[in-house]
């Protein structure tokens, strides 16, 4: 495939300063196709990016700005937001209004309901003020590997959240397709500390972290409702499911172990392997491993992968999923490119990185 | 209580050199009552304790020997031994015979019946002949808070694993009391890598365990088994249940979440908490968290305690049971002296600590 | 000897909620002698102690105030402040007045000059004024080992900071003795990063942190004065020396590596390992290392002990020092209390933890 | 500049199963003019590359053998070894007698006298008998920066050692000019676990090393005798340094603070980072920081760079260096790529990554 590069693939990037946006200055950067438009944050509004960010230094110097739609519908063909939840919502209408297609990496689009969305999200809708029903209904739910083809046609994409992500790669085939019990499904997550953000926080302090492991937002997490609004939809029905997420002294990396029950308990741990294979048959980041090789989130670290195994208990015809993604690229700004990939007509693959480097 | 210093309280360390024996010199070392008697350990036969122990320093240094039963039985009360799967039941019969008292730390013992053990750990079983059925039967699972009455009246204590001894301790409350269903329980445990031991390995480098969190022995792990036999005992049938083991990138703790249904689905979050309260009263090592308060292992490192937390899915009758501890402490040497406490007449909490420093 | 509890050994703690409060309260809550009397802290203020703290809870709870001098006064005979620079210095003297003994965990009384804390500390000084010139003088730093005597008949104890702490212990015995040149010395230390505190920081997240090591306050830490103002007194005239602190993935510990010219050029390691142990003699808490052994942070963690060693490079007389402690116990708590037993007429070790939990 | 894969591009890796190992497969993977043409490795042999290394899978998969010079020589251009010192030496002469270039990972060609090495690598020469006295004076020091004309023309090149590379990367450019005394310089390093290899080591296990800092090697680390030889061809006189190697809880990356004394006290840090740039002026893997930002490991982390500051002690006229790299790319496998560009003709910085992912 030749590769050109047009001016039709300027990005802006709102909200540059957390990780997300560091991930996606560091893709952008060096993508062979896109360019960066501008880069707006609040918390460093007035600087240049190579002096507050040594580390991540990109060709074409740029001064971080605060926010101006106005000035952003002039120079660039898509935005990325990478903002708290419920902010996004108040700039997407007007970017998309003057041409600018979205690509969202908050919650705000990934309910087809607002209704649900505010249900999910009551602090950010009291701040917040939303109407745009339609806006919802039309986002598509940017999970790569199983929308590429709305995504292709499609304006304004809501971006998964981490944890839904490493769930849905191992839920979705086998609901789809009917092979495990859509009742007393068990999702145990464990996330490195880069997923709660780049703000001051106590909580994540490495003090804190270090030499533990400890579950969070154990009933009602709001990725809980996103990864059963999803997997209803392929259930064909609504189901309801535990998720428990643990956060895990690293910085980086998601391990869903997701625990359901087999219909046909006779299905081998090896046929579980050849059903996932044949569903994510070609997809460049997407590696089902040999069955007893289970993945580390080691192995993903810094790409744009998912790594899966899968387990059967022959006793019971239990199934255990497991899959690793590193949170803040598949989990985060590398599907966001990804799906930027697709939008743009590209192979999705482009300019994201699929080898670790390891140790 | 008046605590006097006897002759009665000899104990021989055998297997001194791994992380298990470093605990149990460590304690033992500033307990009121017991004394260390000999030190046995392979690695370091004939170097002195302190000499290259410099950082648990011992106030009588004394010399690391092989291990010589006709040694020990004559200068010893209590012999523990901290050493490989099989090997313990070929010292123990000798030990016994001769008068000492054991708390062995493998899992030896673990099983009343030795066939089972055969069939859980058959590499050990055609490297180490064993034929003492009987004291398979005889031995006492050392789980404390259950089985104190046995353990005092014991000469023999199997003391639990690492991951039973978390799992267990949410888990028994419930299967004994009826409350949950004995089928379907899942067990995702969270655990560091001193788990894994002192021995040189490629797999526990910190360059490989660092930045990581991988599961390992996903279906099939030892642990299972052993968690499956003693609830099956409370549960008054034999069940089943999934087991999954994490590595985490941090020295000490185990977390084990715990899945199940409850048999009522209209109790509540704080209804299980009062019967975790009810179930554990007065016991000095069980701290029952509020609801809402979920435990890091970081709370308890260092200490012989165990936090457990318990959630309610009210959508579905769904209880989700968390139980932290630290695995070299009370899953594993704290526990071991906690019962050398209860044979010996003691307050179990003797000379075992009961807060962490933080952070 | 013979511990009574009596009433004079009523200890406030002002500034209970940041982690050298949390030292003090796990330390005087388990000590034979001391009590608490008080706990204030702005951020807990109207807590429950326990309640927020459920992994160090105390025996009788109790409510963190806000801090209230007048009452203070009455329930205690002893203060012990953790808190900002500065703000110390506004309370010590009603302390003083009222009676009240006062162990400050601050840099105020640090420098028996004012002046020269204005100088080092020129925030504060302009955020708080002080006049205090005459409490600077009286003060006693509280490096225990070198000034028992001394703190023993003061009313206002300048705890030592916590690089100070490790890197006077070693400079001092030679410093005195005029073994080494004082110019041109080095003080390479290296600190986990409870030594940043407990407050929200994005530059401590474990996110940042780990998986990295930084310089930081390469020139002009304030801890370079405090260093340099001792170790004059010691050396017999001013001296200026390099100090470069450097954060490091981890929780707790200080190792300082101090290099230093030897005077006698002659002199091996050997000798100079004599040196040291003549000067710590009987000394609990300081432990000379073998020649060739060296000391890592994890050997003192959770101890209020200090390990030391020390080599020579044959070839130019170099002398290589190198000293490890945990910063939160001998570097800020811990020694708070060996202060406090030494002042209340105590063995100086009483309370304090001496052996780790390894590993 | 063109880029056309020919066929004198075909690489050997020889010792393929090590971490440095794992770095060349990874880079040449991706490299768009080099070829794997084989791997050898003894612990791997006879299992397939992608089989047992599921998170760098290489396009074409390839079967690890045990080192075979015959075979070698019929296939492959360039031979990079990555084995343990000594061994090199029994290989290499036989490749380059056949053609084959050579780039060494070991030191057994890092210093031009045979001698020297027999010196600082006695255990290694005691082992390995070696007459290559010729074969060592031919031998080009592989610091990139600094020889990259005569490693342009040679066929054997000694890749540094990771210390070394950092720690002259900022001495070199400043004894070569004279400006710092070359007397009493003092490097302080600090290094991740992965320099300590891949192989079982009880002493690198995460237990023993999480949360800890500690010195080793402190006099005579054979990594000093290096440096020091390197130096001393720059100060233009035989020079000897304290090196004191730190090992840090993290798994990659190298910090070396050095400590010197400028010539002429008035020079500024400013100064000397003008000194600095203008060395290094338009090397693509060297970035002088401004004065006051200090580099953390993770700024260079999965690069090539290495990132440098300066600052001076105007009191003293003292100069502290602060250097960072990766240890297993610019300090290993990184910086032997970059040589085989060189002597392959081509620009350094082909096929090297210069951005890390952060965090």
């Amino acid at each position: 495939m030749e590769i050109i590069q047009t001016d039709t693939g300027r990005v802006a990037i709102i909200g540059a300063s957390g990780y997300g946006g560091l991930q996606l200055v560091r893709l952008i950067n060096e993508h062979p196709i896109f360019k960066i438009a501008s880069l707006s944050g609040e918390r460093s509004a007035g600087k240049y990016w190579n002096e507050i960010n040594p580390f991540i230094k990109i060709a074409e110097d740029k001064e971080i700005t605060t926010c101006n739609i106005d000035e952003i519908v002039k120079i660039a063909d898509y935005a990325i937001l990478s903002l708290p939840n419920g902010l996004s919502s108040q700039l997407t209408p007007l970017l998309l209004e003057n041409g600018v297609k979205v690509l969202d990496l908050s919650a705000d689009y990934r309910f087809s309901s607002l209704d649900k969305w505010k249900q999910v999200y009551p602090t950010e809708a009291s701040k917040y003020p939303r109407f745009d029903y339609e806006l919802c209904e039309e986002a598509i739910y940017g999970f790569s590997e199983e929308f590429s083809k709305e995504i292709s046609n499609s304006r304004l994409i809501a971006c998964p959240g981490c944890y839904p992500t490493s769930s849905l790669s191992v839920l979705i085939p086998f609901l789809k397709q009917g092979l495990i019990e859509s009742d007393g499904i068990i999702v145990d997550a464990k996330s490195g500390t880069s997923g709660g953000g780049r703000s001051p926080n106590d909580q994540l302090l490495l003090s804190e972290c270090s030499e533990s492991i400890k579950p969070y937002g154990v009933i009602g997490h709001r990725h809980a409702a996103e990864i059963e609004s999803i997997s209803s939809r392929f259930a064909g029905h609504e189901l309801n499911l535990q998720f428990t997420p643990h956060l895990v002294p690293m910085v980086r990396g998601i391990l869903s172990t997701v625990y359901a029950r087999l219909r046909d308990p006779g299905l081998t741990a090896e046929d579980c392997k050849i059903v996932l294979e044949a569903y994510y048959n070609n997809q460049p980041f997407i590696d089902i491993l040999p069955v007893g090789i289970y993945p580390a989130t080691k192995w993903v670290k810094n790409t744009n992968k998912i790594m899966i195994s899968v387990e059967v208990d022959k006793r019971n015809g239990r199934i255990v999923l497991m899959s690793v993604i590193d949170n803040l690229l598949k989990g985060q700004a590398g599907q966001a490119i990804q799906n930027l990939n697709i939008m743009h007509g590209l192979e999705s693959d482009i300019g994201l990185p699929k080898i670790t480097f390891y140790p």
